[in-house]
């Protein structure tokens, strides 16, 4: 076997894979090419630079330990070439070369690979529109594109995002923190698509509204209107203000150089890939945000962008190509982003994903605080279970709030990776101590309700079907069994209070012959208010998801004499 | 079946049984008996009452919602009827009876049981030693503890701890809030013993020492000195000062009247149950401290008393005792503890119970900052993974610091209950943004040292094993990798200097006939360097674990010229 590698890519993936390659082979000829200036910087903190919450953009470009990651260190502690400026233009698989053009000088030069490793990332999707030229129009994607929206990004100017997902969610928050004013545009009808379901997302909308971000879902921009500059968009919903446009669409993979070769682009548009990251020549791998992988769930393949997959990938086609044996299995499609004081994130299937794949699933809205109640700084988190019927088993969590969701995203990653159901969530030994969580962690409720729900001993409606009822003045009865101080301070319109501490001796007030759907905060005295009415004969009685807390529409606030 | 349930004791699983058996079974009649005159309280929230950090009572006693959960609410929300300072003293197995003591009047009162749930916790087990009955010597068990200790805490004043496990670490902290001067004494050579290897051990107590707090670990108290009132303990490390003493001692399962009525107690000391909790007597269930449960990973019983495991157990019980039907499989000795601002926890076996059980073990330390190191409030924390070297799996992880810790722990135990290899941990999809973890989460990073040394490519020693041969004079080389800066600040007495940039350069500098330690700040570095030096035909070579960030022994500071 050859020694000769080529990497196409110096971030993530192409960098993990070179310093891979070299520990197995300590004798191989490395090389890595990249069209940027920059290597191996963390993309992902772009925002964070933007936001000057990183002040030097050396820190991205750093080692934890502050070791800066550019050509010399590569060369010096790597053992591994790096040439940036140099675009790989073209791949003779028969020759088994390259041909690299190097900008400065025009140079074109071909050099032999044995084993070829394509980590030629992916670039964001922007809409063919009018004006997309203007010198105001940005991405957030390199760090070129953030230097030149720090110069351009003044406070008491107007900024119009387009696109709600991550990136542009992240780039609200340093914007906004720079003192812009701010829109983000989604043509979706919501938030984060992809990633939260509706009533998720709608928490996350109403924190980004306020801290003063305006919000259009079910938006699309026509275009954008100014003269050498754009001065506002065009949308769906009127005029937007922008001085500044920032683009945060979707990415797409960069697989032209792959194609251009004649190798598989999978149904995803990205390059196709076995477990061992080999493309379908077998000498040449691909890793990181050009190619696609499985997803754990469904066992489908999937194009999931990602530096923290990308440093895996980099891994597993640094190994192979070097002569190694590894394998990359796939991923859930976790992600998770800080909006403001807000975290939000999801691994595996939302509700949506799962029911558009076709599963029959119930589904659990549990809000809580994120350690014990009594413990100063807990904070509420809101946790959403997606599960299958049939089997019980977990198949996504969503969870959105101000305190710890990452610690029971990444809980459910491990559990749901290994196929566990409802009841196995449930028994998990997670760490308990006061500071940390509740004696029942918050994963815990949730899956316990879950399977409550799954053994038919809860009966659960989602708010989207309440807030239905309610509008179509269907004839049932919304009783809210929270205190009356609680219900002082704020309720939804058309609710009837009994206390649950009451219940068992109002029973009379409550005709038999309606159904009732009972909540109260979080929907725990909810459930306990079903189990009292129908253990007192009542036969059409439910819950509502998730209570108060996660009620995503209108509420009535301030003092009203109790019902 | 018959419907009569008697619960004993009110705490956690006592109570949260009676809740379950109830939504089981709307018909039956349940009653819940307890000795204390509070019921399920948050007793691991004691020491934070202590502290003041929770201000009061009634907090601790009370739902996420605010509830307070007293006899009244039991009866009116649950429909239990609940009896406070009433002992059960004995139990007729064959007349389904149990004999009450009502303490206030003394009457006694025999009731008939269809199915019995024990819950009747654990107490501290207090060494026998002089002057136990003084006032001033006081244990963290119940409400009522934690009012005396308050009352008897002032400012100034000296305490004597004795016990260096999660409640005298607690406590030490809270009391150390309180203005006192602490000193901690545990009769083992380390802190936390059980929870923490002796290395990771260490750093907790540099935390505690940093703080103020006297440790002194393999350190025996022979008994208490003073007249009315101890003021000082008698140790095998000389005389403590003690104005106050805190005995935290680890407990015993309360398992006397289960003993008095037969019942099969198992090799822990505990309640032997079944999976459904059943004990020998199948009309009688244990949940809680006072009965055992299974490990895990070695399928050994074994007896972990915690409120989380207390309160997943007592819904399994109730469940069985009201005629439905549910198991409890066991648990992982997970723990936690925040001592000031240090997390502590473990999960699985230490290496320590691994190599005990007579497992062939491979280890990996690895300190890193919690989330991107880039970003603002990284802290830094430690883990110690311990997996097992003939199948790679996953046996235990130990995690310390600043940092979020619980994160990993949490993680980590899903993975471990599901059999995890360090190859399926390195692969999780972990949630990665920039504000949560580096693109390579903490836990991944471990993953892949672990599986680097399984597959025999970094070849690792221990902190312990260099101390060992530095305090020997052995002929070896010690080799600091980082920068001249690094080395400057802080360094380890008798290691040579050569920065990683320029090792491939000075390699003359080395000569091959020795043994080589390699290491750096988390030693990644040090890995490194262990690899160029193989490749550069040095035949043995290794890299020490974990750094200087894990290094529990003394460090060289300040400036120094660079060798």
């Amino acid at each position: 076997m050859g020694n000769r590698i080529i990497v196409i890519g110096a971030n993530a993936a192409g960098a993990k894979a070179a310093a891979k390659a070299r520990r197995i082979d300590p004798r191989a000829e490395i090389t890595v090419v990249d069209r940027g200036e920059f290597i191996s910087y963390g993309a992902c903190g772009i925002p964070y630079y933007v936001s000057d919450t990183v002040a030097d953009v050396k820190e991205l470009m750093s080692t934890p330990v502050g070791v800066v990651r550019d050509a010399a260190f590569f060369r010096k502690v790597k053992g591994v070439e790096v040439v940036t400026g140099t675009e790989a233009v073209a791949i003779d698989r028969q020759a088994k070369t390259v041909t690299l053009y190097e900008r400065s000088t025009g140079h074109t030069v071909v050099r032999h690979y044995d084993r070829l490793v394509l980590a030629t990332g992916s670039s964001p999707s922007i809409p063919p529109l009018e004006n997309m030229g203007c010198p105001n129009i940005l991405t957030v994607k390199t760090l070129e594109d953030a230097q030149l929206i720090k110069e351009k990004a003044s406070p008491d100017k107007s900024v119009c995002i387009v696109g709600g997902g991550l990136i542009g969610l992240e780039t609200a928050e340093a914007l906004r923190e720079r003192g812009m004013a701010v829109t983000v545009v989604e043509m979706r009808e919501q938030l984060l698509p992809g990633i939260l379901d509706p009533e998720m997302a709608r928490l996350v909308e109403k924190h980004l509204q306020e801290k003063g971000v305006t919000v259009l879902t079910g938006c699309t921009v026509a275009g954008f209107d100014g003269t050498t500059r754009v001065e506002k968009a065009i949308t769906t919903k009127g005029e937007v203000p922008a001085d500044l446009v920032i683009l945060a669409p979707g990415v797409r993979p960069n697989v032209t150089l792959a194609r251009e070769a004649g190798l598989t682009i999978g149904e995803t548009g990205a390059i196709a890939v076995n477990e061992r990251l080999q493309t379908s020549d077998p000498d040449i791998y691909a890793c990181g945000d050009c190619c696609e992988t499985t997803h754990l769930v469904t066992g489908r393949k999937i194009f999931v962008p990602l530096g923290s997959t990308a440093n895996k990938q980099g891994r597993v086609a640094g190994i192979n190509a070097a002569g190694g044996s590894s394998t990359f299995p796939g991923v859930l499609g976790t992600a998770i982003v800080k909006v403001f004081e807000m975290n939000a994130g999801k691994t595996g299937l939302t509700e949506a994903e799962a029911r558009n794949l076709g599963y029959q699933v119930e589904t659990v809205l549990a809000p809580a605080p994120d350690r014990a109640h009594f413990f100063p700084g807990a904070k509420p988190i809101a946790l959403k279970l997606v599960a299958d019927k049939a089997t019980g088993r977990v198949l996504g969590l969503q969870a959105v709030g101000l305190g710890a969701v990452d610690k029971r995203i990444d809980a459910a990653v491990a559990a749901i990776t290994f196929g566990a159901t409802a009841e196995q969530l449930a028994q998990l030994d997670l760490a308990y101590a006061p500071p940390y969580a509740a004696a029942m962690d918050n994963l815990i409720v949730a899956a316990d309700i879950l399977r409550n729900k799954l053994s038919g001993h809860a009966r659960g409606i989602t708010p989207a079907a309440v807030k239905k009822k309610l509008t179509e003045e269907d004839d049932f009865i919304l009783l809210d069994v929270r205190s009356p101080g609680e219900h002082e301070e704020v309720r939804i319109a058309g609710a009837k209070l009994i206390p649950l501490g009451a219940l068992r001796e109002k029973l009379e007030t409550l005709p038999r012959d309606k159904e009732i759907v009972a909540f109260c905060k979080v929907s725990l005295r909810g459930y306990e208010a079903q189990k009292i009415l129908e253990a007192a004969g009542y036969a059409d009685v439910k819950f509502m998801d998730g209570g108060i807390l996660t009620w995503p529409y209108e509420l009535e606030k301030g003092a009203r004499k109790a019902e």
